[in-house]
């Protein structure tokens, strides 16, 4: 009964009046853009006279409405579109869909749309020989798992269905005895090693369940231990929870038996294609031969939960603990093996490794002001199968949001900054396509683009909109959030119903919306942790917090369908139009706003706070080895007086002055790039972004400062407590230096103390 | 009689009618920069009128005179002020000199000046152990050299100079058999193991001959071979050449026997600070335990050719061929050891390694339309001694520029952009200042510097004047050098003179002057290849091409006194003067002119040439591997088609379009950062510049593309040539990325070739 809530509290269908009163809104919006853009623009010998802006000083003024044509209809006929035919990355149908997307947004009136290639590393099953999860009995196959999942619907049958595997697996044909790992995180195998070192782990097959870290690690984790080969396979305490009436993908949201997630295991710091890390995969790329260092050295592969109750069922060994337990109506056991000793279990895997080219489609929107500064708006195209959610929705909400912008500038508008629109592809394989990209350009973007927003899947969840996001567009946020009616309730904001759903402090009244850090999983990561451009992503989601669910239930697997997307998340896909009238919304701000708008004091309260955090966890061991916070608190109290003081600048700005408001908006973007250490994070080169990164040893305890977090991380078991504690002091160095390296960025003279 | 050209042609003093004039043109300089600066400023509602500048469109405007009021006496003052004591990095007197330079800067009418504390690791020769090298005759010592230079003139004999010692050295007492080694190259090395590989070089001591290469490599050289210490000598042949009237100091500019040359011995790409490489040495610095790897590991001290020749005088062993042989009266053996056995010689070093404080200074013009855009000029303050070359020439050179500049200031005069004047600290222990400057702005710096200009020593000599920079700032430097009156002949041009002297190419009649690549060795060196910041400097050199001389030859002895400069290089001060006016007139230039006076062109006929270079020493060899030169070409074509398209588009930009000018200005400023790789050259990560850097391996053979020609350097000898054939095809696509950065930088808007 808890789960009601996110099968969809079905919101009533707009009436015929409300369509009218918007396609009436939004011809004055266009026309009113048409204006504005006169205005704008710097014409023959006049000098240009900026709009003032609703961000600058307290006299809101609109610019163009691009909330009101996004259209919910629109945004469904395109998600039946993209999640016709199967689109991996590397497929004719991915290429299509590219050939497409570039088609339309000339159609739709964009200045311009490309297609860039890639030839990037992609991995696929082999066609001849099939992957597969055996039970052997002296030797003789009595079992193998699903070869694909089971067609559950008419028409989810595409002959482009590629069966569940792990991408860039290993090959290979291990056998050995079963061993029973739960997540297969650190702790857990550390957890067998001490209370079970009977158990030998070399040489056996771990079998783990999804969920809780990324697959990748986990194959690391196997191998580490000594395993010959990792099976996956989705739990329904994790994926199919019984809540007394459990239904199953057609029925209902979660994933049936048969469903199995497919996935990526590339654990870098660099992702992007796997064999030219750091530089784009061009035909003059240099292709480096050791990149299986990133990749896992044993066979990974994902099973349904069918096929694995009959693995996990026939085990022997102890009993697993009541946390290590799932929800299968079986006996976990630790193993190793099964309890008739004449059988063991084999892995059969062939999966590929090969080259291919995807494709980034790039749209660009020529700004009239400032066509040297972009606002860059970006989704992946790529899908394991249909992708309704995962990406197709995000893709659906992309097109809705370029149309609305097309049709803008076709009526004459033409917003300040550039606008850069990114199709990108291979995310799937490690965020391939967006990386690339970002390493093609790298000295651009970092020179020009402005911010980069991002939508993966659109619409997961039907609960609340979910943000992650760089502080400094934490208030462009709010704001275009305020803007946006609230897709339950039209005569509320999205805004409110994001406060009251995903609270920042559910025991304030005057709560804000929760804001998550980004941590890693999608395109933004190059354009924030390479090369420091503020970042955001969103989607509307489900209410994971009270399921303590990893994704979705039907994630990465067939069941990913358009009927699925209608049936059980957006049925009048108006989630997806809030999404997109947010996204379109921020978008234009940004690509508008005469002063940037972006929160410096926003940043300095969200990282003290995340550093106060860090002193309250390690202060007293750091004392002890005679390391202190005062140089990091020193700077904050820096940052803090200089954010206020730019403020002041800011306000006092003279708008007419287009030298003075290229400087302070020069000033804000550089905010985000003076965290950028071009020398990067201790052994992650590519991750350069010294207050934001994922955490490398624990993705729960550090949401900020990963260079400190990671070096103190469990630091009294290190092995060399000296290097260790050398990393230590230096990261809280850079730390600092980067702190007032922000200092600096906002004052546009050097300042120094003397 | 070879020689006498360089002594000095003592140019006739100008006539008093000449100060007149200079006078009055002065003042009418000013004056106009007055009326200049009050139309380039933007006042109230209007909007802002830049000025036409000389450098755009064919029709040339004069900016404010900074040339004529450029004062040779006023330079002589200053040196004479500045050489009256030592001033050694991290003494009083250097802190002294910098709290001098910073009041001086206020009074001269700059809007701030300045300290800027860095906490750096120095050197110094002991203060209760002397440094020597001694002869021992079974075990007594029968000599030691000189424990500090002979006084040879009154006045020279101040208390604060430092003996002569090699800053870092490793303290030691080696005792042991003396090898003469030539110039302890790596060729001098492995010709001594071809040809006398009887001759044990292990727990020898060295003996080996200043000149052609850094003294810091060939410590490294000497430590690599096995030696346990390395005495370094300047030989008559290198800074006495006896011309059938040899005069030595102070009868001529010749070294005398007595004299040695200080100077450090520190290797490494990083430069600046040894224990803080990558950061500022600031309170809250970390500082590495490991920083000895960039320092030599032996004992390493330099001696006279008087001290020497009693070395060299009594060693055993074979003659040495021809080319090893100095100018000292004795016959050059390779040894080991004495003709008196029961001789050997013993060094005795004890320079200590210690953190002190050093300064640089910082003065600042803010600028009025550009503020946030600097243009940077410095100049090193220490000296080893004092330093009335180098740097004191190019201080009192600075300090008349800077006068020039404060008195345009106080007039009203503010130029667009601003001017930073950098008084570095500590260049002679490794550029410790200015790397740490750089190291603490590099953010910034990397976001808003638009070039810098070095002056060391101002004079070195006055033969020509010689040049050093990037190919963007080389039309800016030939047209303010046409404007600067020659020395010796007022009639007629520094330009022309420069041309004559050293000419790009002497047989053809309309050739070029030549300007020189950037190599290393002084404070441009954190600019131009860590953060990518366009870069020249420049002295007044001696006729060294046809001496095959590395250094003026009193360089770092205490005999570069201010009677050696006034006496033999620069009587009248006029080249100091000369220097001075090309200096300020190209930041003037820089400074003042609308759009940036940069060359893109001459960028891609530079590389271009240097690429097929490149390309006739290497396609064979690299064709046998299937290496490709196409796509390097390919780049090199793109990158002249977008030149030649952005000097159109600079052609055609309307000059009242603020933004516009601001847009083609920011692409002129990153051209030069196009070509910095965040991950720098293989195993030099602080070397970031693709292009320029000293080639790691060979000095003479390569002068841009290190990183191939580096990889290529004897590849057919390497132990590991796989790996070394990989780094070659690395660089290759690394390269060939920098160049199509340098392609997108150009262009306003994203390209890409679809």
């Amino acid at each position: 009964m808890e789960m009601e809530g996110y099968y969809g509290k079905k919101s009533k269908w707009p009436k015929p009046m409300f369509w009218g009163l918007t396609a009436f809104l939004a011809a004055v919006g266009i026309g009113l853009g048409v204006i504005i853009g006169h205005f704008t623009a710097p014409k023959g010998p006049e000098c240009a006279v900026p709009t003032p802006d609703s961000n600058v000083g307290s006299t809101p003024m609109p610019g163009v409405n691009v909330i009101d044509p996004i259209n919910a209809a629109n945004i469904e006929e395109n998600l039946r579109y993209f999640t016709k035919v199967p689109h991996i990355a590397g497929s004719p149908a991915e290429r299509s869909n590219a050939e497409y997307i570039r088609d339309k947004w000339i159609e739709q009136g964009l200045d311009s749309a490309k297609l860039v290639p890639y030839d990037v590393l992609l991995s696929y099953p082999n066609d001849t020989i099939r992957n597969k999860v055996s039970i052997l009995e002296d030797g003789n196959e009595i079992f193998h798992s699903r070869l694909e999942e089971a067609v559950l619907r008419p028409g989810d049958d595409h002959p482009d269905v590629v069966p569940p595997f792990n991408a860039y697996s290993y090959q290979g044909e291990p056998e050995g005895d079963l061993v029973y790992a739960n997540y297969a995180r650190v702790e857990d195998f550390e957890y067998l090693e001490k209370t079970h070192s009977d158990i030998k782990l070399n040489g056996t097959i771990i079998i783990a369940r999804y969920g809780k870290i990324f697959r990748g690690n986990k194959a690391l984790n196997a191998q580490a231990a000594g395993a010959k080969g990792l099976i996956l396979y989705s739990d329904p305490a994790d994926y199919a929870i019984d809540d007394g009436d459990i239904k199953v993908y057609p029925d209902g949201w979660w994933l049936p038996e048969t469903g199995a997630q497919r996935g990526n295991t590339f654990v870098s710091d660099a992702k992007g294609d796997p064999v030219t890390p750091g530089y784009p995969a061009k035909p003059f790329a240099f292709r480096i031969d050791d990149y299986d260092t990133a990749l896992p050295k044993i066979p990974v592969h994902p099973i349904g939960y069918g096929d694995a109750q009959l693995l996990l069922g026939n085990m022997t060994g102890e009993e697993v603990i009541d946390e290590w337990k799932g929800h299968l109506p079986v006996t976990y056991r630790l193993g190793p093996g099964f309890n008739d000793s004449s059988r063991n279990v084999k892995m059969t895997i062939h999966t590929t490794r090969e080259t291919r080219t995807t494709y980034d489609v790039i749209g660009f929107i020529r700004g009239e002001i400032e066509p040297d500064r972009y606002v860059v708006i970006g989704n992946h195209r790529d899908a394991w199968v249909y992708g309704a959610v995962d990406p197709s929705s995000g893709t659906a909400a992309f097109m809705e949001v370029s149309r609305v912008f097309g049709e803008l500038r076709k009526s004459g508008w033409k917003p300040r900054r550039s606008i850069v629109f990114g199709s990108w592809g291979a995310e799937e394989y490690g965020l391939l396509g967006s990386t690339e990209f970002v390493e093609e350009f790298q000295r651009v973007l970092a020179a020009r683009a402005v911010a980069y927003i991002n939508v993966d899947s659109a619409v997961t969840g039907n609960y609340s909109l979910s943000v992650k996001s760089t502080p400094l567009l934490y208030q462009a946020i709010y704001a275009a959030s305020k803007k946006v009616p609230d897709p339950e309730d039209l005569s509320t904001s999205l805004y409110d119903t994001w406060r009251d759903r995903l609270p920042a402090d559910a025991n304030d009244p005057n709560t804000l919306p929760r804001i998550k850090n980004m941590g890693s999983g999608s395109d933004f990561a190059p354009f924030m942790y390479r090369i420091g451009v503020p970042a955001m992503s969103m989607t509307f989601y489900y209410k994971y917090h009270s399921l303590g669910i990893s994704s979705y239930p039907v994630y990465h697997s067939v069941y990913e369908t358009f009927y699925y997307m209608k049936t059980f998340l957006d049925y009048d896909f108006l989630r997806h139009q809030a999404v997109a009238r947010l996204w379109a919304e921020v978008a234009r701000d940004l690509a508008e706003s005469v002063i940037l708008p972006f929160d410096c004091t926003d940043y300095v309260t969200k990282i003290t706070g995340s550093m106060d955090t860090v002193r309250t966890a390690y202060e007293a061991q750091m004392a002890a080895q005679g390391i202190t916070f005062d140089y990091i608190y020193s700077a904050l109290a820096n940052f803090s007086a200089a954010a206020t003081e730019f403020e002041k600048v800011i306000s006092q700005t003279d708008m007419k002055d287009l030298m003075a408001l290229r400087r302070v908006n020069d000033q804000l973007m550089q905010l985000e790039r003076a965290f950028i250490d071009p020398l990067g994070l201790p052994d992650r080169k590519f991750l350069r972004h010294i207050v934001f990164a994922p955490s490398s040893k624990n993705y729960y305890a550090a949401d900020a400062f990963p260079g400190i977090v990671d070096a103190m991380y469990r630091i009294d078991e290190a092995l060399d407590q000296d290097a260790r504690w050398d990393i230590v002091k230096q990261q809280m160095a850079v730390t600092t230096h980067a702190i007032q390296s922000a200092v600096s960025t906002l004052q546009d003279v050097l300042a120094f103390d003397g």
